[in-house]
């Protein structure tokens, strides 16, 4: 069956979270290395997206969980900040750039397959990250759609669902090999695409052997894929 | 309270369903007069999504119902058409033409604003149209999100609620009045473009004397909301 349609992951797959984070961190004034206080961050956001889907927690998109977890962290650290400084960080996840080679390669891919975005940030964040990057989706598709977090099936699901595909027509594209293994384990194709400055200089290497292409940004895999 | 996003109705306002279909029925080889054919399916579009909304008929998504009431148009009329006929006409609706303002109306818009769909139209056949006709999008809102048809006000609401915007700060644009009354009855704001082509040469003239605008193209609405 042929690819149809690309799928993306957004945070780390396409938009470098850790620079803008950090930055919003190194303006707010709050003490620490604004890198590693963005690290600390992120790394809390797969428990808690396990806490949704395991109902530990009632729904609530990424600016509410991202309070949440900036509380928790401020806490931990014994930091103390001011109700604009907290809604400063949240909405700095709305703005981070892409990685260089994805505006233009998007464009390379859209051209032969249908492009949409599969995050689990809401779709309203989507957006902005979309506007601020000058990204072009054919549409934007959303865990908040079904109110789940990937790695759960139903996310992927939607995904085929919505754009009347059978999910082997679907192919997601992501940084991260658990996103890419629960796209497998719903039908789904799969693209790891290295980010070797994710975490920084110096971060883990990622490789997944039952991916369909691993490749190092969305040139090489616009390569791939007409070949 | 300022106007953020737009969204749009697609059929009638921003694609030209009845030149489309009009061609295609045209190439099926059926009996009749292309365009009284095209009128004549469209016309049995409002009392089916009723159904729908009613309940008296379960969910179903524009390609299944176009082919319900394609099949009581040629029923009715005493004509047989092919599978194939019936499925390359219900594809028509995918890769309708839009109206010549409409791409750089939109390039003008999406730059003060956010910019959506809120159709009736299925995500998988708005996604189609707007590859089509090389329209851009910030996101694919569609009735099937919330498995009701316009003028249900779910779906307004569904459009508001997605974009994290107040139902005030969000303006339907839309070339039918019963579309803007139901938006304006959930608190959006409306404007209504004027396209007198729809049904053809002839077309009753529209007014809408409780939108915020009524203009006649897309340009002339981001020339107003400059203003």
């Amino acid at each position: 069956m042929p690819v149809r349609a690309l799928v993306f992951d957004v945070f780390g797959t396409l938009v470098d979270w850790r620079t803008g984070i950090a930055q919003a961190f190194a303006s707010s004034g709050l003490d620490g290395d604004p890198s590693e206080l963005a690290d600390d961050w992120r790394k809390r956001y797969v428990p808690i997206l396990a806490e949704v889907n395991e109902q530990k927690r009632p729904w609530g998109n990424f600016d509410e969980l991202h309070f949440v977890t900036l509380d928790d962290l401020l806490r931990d650290r014994g930091l103390e900040a001011s109700d604009d400084t907290r809604r400063g960080l949240v909405a700095a996840w709305h703005a981070l750039d892409p990685w260089p080679d994805v505006r233009d390669g998007l464009e390379q891919l859209r051209g032969s397959h249908v492009l949409a975005t599969l995050s689990n940030g809401h779709v309203a964040m989507l957006v902005d990250l979309a506007r601020h990057g000058d990204l072009r989706f054919d549409c934007v598709l959303s865990a908040e759609l079904v109110r789940a977090y990937k790695p759960d099936p139903a996310v992927y699901l939607m995904g085929a669902t919505l754009l009347t595909l059978d999910p082997a027509e679907v192919m997601l594209v992501a940084a991260h090999p658990w996103d890419l293994k629960g796209a497998r384990s719903a039908g789904m194709r799969s693209a790891l695409v290295r980010r070797p400055l994710e975490y920084g200089p110096g971060s883990p290497e990622r490789d997944d052997p039952d991916a369909d292409h691993v490749v190092d940004d969305l040139p090489e895999l616009a390569a791939r894929l007409r070949v």
